[in-house]
């Protein structure tokens, strides 16, 4: 079963807008995959929260998605 | 030499950020190392952009500093 409810906030917060920014630019976990350098596996685990990302990789999803780096942290 | 003018974004970011709350909370690093439980070394890291520091270590500094999340990353 998998759940967000028991996420710490910050990995909920970017695996609810890294979904987001990533549906709204029309991108397939493939496709960023292929355009961040990261496996679509690491890509799944950070949309699941499974991940506990650093800083320097979100700085590079966001800039792939082309949105400011607190777009992947705001509530 | 220390510069802050090479790092990336994202750790000149959270660097300058968390700098500034400490002093407006009038803590130490040493006491933010004893709230946070992180090493008042790895504080120090954190502040001079030399860690690529993790999601969840980011809500930790966040929760003691009593902000939000998005503080440590705003620019």
């Amino acid at each position: 079963m998998s759940s967000q409810n028991n996420l710490p906030v910050g990995r909920a917060r970017i695996a609810r807008n890294l979904r987001d920014w990533r549906a709204t630019r029309g991108m397939s976990q493939d496709k960023l995959s292929e355009l961040s350098g990261f496996t679509q596996a690491y890509i799944s685990q950070i949309e699941n929260g499974t991940c506990n990302i650093r800083i320097d990789s979100m700085e590079k999803l966001a800039e792939v998605l082309g949105i400011d780096l607190v777009e992947l942290l705001v509530r």
